[in-house]
């Protein structure tokens, strides 16, 4: 026998409770039963979101609410600041692109966080823009932005704040109503424990005032559709009633455990594969990790792609490589969402087997040793992975 | 016990194996494992469509392969004919319209199909149109249109066909290559008996020519990134790998009965419920009836909200209303997908009880009597309904 274990950063296990309920017989979405689960999810979206605003649901990938981020506040040719430390920061200067609106690139190297200051002076060099896009987690490199301090340095320049939470979500401590965050992006699939399928899209005061002036065009991401449709527990086009069904029993189960110590054992997690991987000999990639995954630098002399390959193969234990230009240079652990300690030892265990097997030195079991020191002392408070 | 019976034109029923099989633990799409059964989906796909073409996989309701039908051929101030003869329709000249494509409405009344002829006049009248949008069965009208004729009327004008399937696939006879058809339109939640959250996009050589030339804006729904990943079955996105999985079942079961059987089998039954509600002096409301649903006038004096509504919520079964103005005037029996004879004896015998209780005259029993002696004749061969 050889169990599966998905330790990626997304998709990531969902629960059996999530599976099955997502498994209920169909029901049709234009009845009082639907809308009855639609308006009991709507609410617990706001909760797990920490806003006031309506959270759309929209059927498709995170990729999808990303662009219904960008399509439904701009206008071709305004301007925009992208926040690009990775693939996904990178993601948002493509859409702008692909709709002509011109993206001022703030880039930063992968691995380290946004610096404030950078985006206040682009801000500063370049009044009128219309919006600032950023990313919480940026799954690619394993970092978190300070997402706060990114919030006041847009306040006050009438600059649109979108943020990316899509893999950060339910992982790291993210408050965007007062973060001055107006528009969230968000996905199923990640901390929100539910199969890939269902996107997110928070939308504040500000944005909705700005979504009756956008010029650009759209049809099945129209925010203004979803919103019409939103304050009667409905949606525009036929939503994927299975997914929300799951998504209802999961956020269920996220509230049930409470947002702070949901955070509270991300972070933990985080710091003990942080701290195991380290005594491993290994080199962390991230300055400034997420709870959400961990990034590692392969050793030199090892194949990282094979690495990995024979974990998944090999050993049942799925994490994720590098990507673009990181590809066999870095691996990333996902520690996020239906993800408890005991899921870290063993891909820590798998690590150490693995490496071992190809010909690295370390002493087996030492950084499965770390990562239980780390879990026998009391769970650190909720807050910023240390 | 009040067990519930979903006897709508979409969503419709999922068997059991399907919703077991997208309960099954979440896999990494970027795997061979998850390859190895998009492998196996897309062809199957192509049987079930009956193409040679490659059948994309977006994660979204139809309606975002519909807007997909649009941006990824067209350009802004293309004209473009838009037969519309009902909601869906309809929702071509919308997304056009949206994307500055001017659409030509073929405005076809309500409850019948669109004539070959006219539209021949209409492209005579209009060269340099660059796409005809037309739907095989309208889902609000229960028409189903005559695609081979109208492929006739297109073929030669240089124009790009582009045809919503959604609810017509797998119950209406289709075959999209022999008519002329470059672009198919579908959605999981319909005849391909899978839950709401998947929709398709076929894509011919010539319709893959005008992908290149297009200049609409595009990104999530784009089938140039769509196409490079199919070659290696795979996926720009994050595809909605649960959904994915149950499709491969219900595909595996379509094709285990095949095609013909299946378009057979709804014929069948859309004769049945057909002569059934005629039998209970009810009139039909579609000229051109569709395998896939079967559209009924409530009759006068008659309150057809409280009909549905005492179907749905007294004996647990719930057929469609109407949509736009023929809301409460009309009700559609769905006999699509994962339904039997004895699923419509049932929406039948509810039917007549319910009619009976809110004072409609009729003989208990008549209807489902007449079903039965249709069901008691062998199975016509695979073709148009009667």
């Amino acid at each position: 026998m050889k169990k599966n274990r998905l330790m990626s950063p997304g998709p990531t296990p969902v629960p059996e409770e999530v599976l099955l309920r997502a498994a209920s017989p169909i029901i049709h979405h234009r009845t009082p039963q639907f809308r009855s689960i639609l308006k009991g999810v709507n609410a617990k979206l706001k909760k797990v979101f920490d806003t006031r605003n309506p959270v759309l649901i929209f059927g498709s990938s995170g990729t999808g609410a990303m662009e219904a981020g960008v399509v439904n506040f701009l206008s071709a040719g305004d301007r925009a600041i992208v926040i690009n430390g990775g693939k996904f920061g990178g993601r948002f200067s493509e859409i702008c692109r692909g709709y002509n609106v011109d993206p001022i690139e703030y880039n930063v190297e992968w691995g380290e966080a946004a610096d404030p200051d950078v985006l206040k002076r682009l801000l500063k060099e370049n009044p009128g823009v219309k919006a600032v896009f950023g990313t919480l987690c940026e799954t690619s490199t394993g970092v978190v932005n300070d997402i706060r301090a990114i919030g006041e340095a847009v306040s006050g320049t009438g600059a649109l704040l979108v943020i990316d939470a899509i893999s950060g979500l339910g992982a790291d401590e993210f408050h965007p109503d007062a973060w001055g965050v107006d528009v969230v992006v968000g996905g199923s699939q990640k901390g929100l424990m539910t199969p890939p399928g269902l996107s997110f899209l928070s939308i504040s005061p500000r944005a909705e005032e700005m979504l009756k002036r956008s010029g650009l065009p759209k049809y099945y991401f129209d925010a203004g559709s979803a919103l019409r449709s939103y304050d009667s527990d409905d949606t525009p086009w036929t939503p994927s009633i299975s997914l929300i069904a799951g998504l209802d029993s999961a956020l269920g189960m996220i509230l049930d455990e409470g947002m702070k110590t949901v955070i509270a054992r991300h972070a933990h997690m985080a710091r003990a594969t942080r701290e195991a991987v380290r005594e491993m000999g290994l080199d962390l990639f991230a300055k400034a990790p997420s709870n959400a995954v961990t990034a590692v630098k392969v050793p030199e002399d090892i194949d990282g792609e094979a690495l990995l390959k024979e974990l998944r193969d090999g050993q049942g234990i799925t994490v994720a490589g590098g990507q673009g230009a990181y590809k066999g240079k870095i691996f990333r652990i996902g520690h996020l969402g239906n993800m408890d300690d005991y899921d870290i030892i063993c891909v820590l265990a798998g690590l150490e087997m693995a490496l071992c097997r190809a010909g690295f030195e370390l002493e087996l079991g030492r950084g499965v040793a770390r990562a239980e020191e780390v879990f026998t002392q009391l769970p650190e408070k909720c807050g910023r992975a240390i």
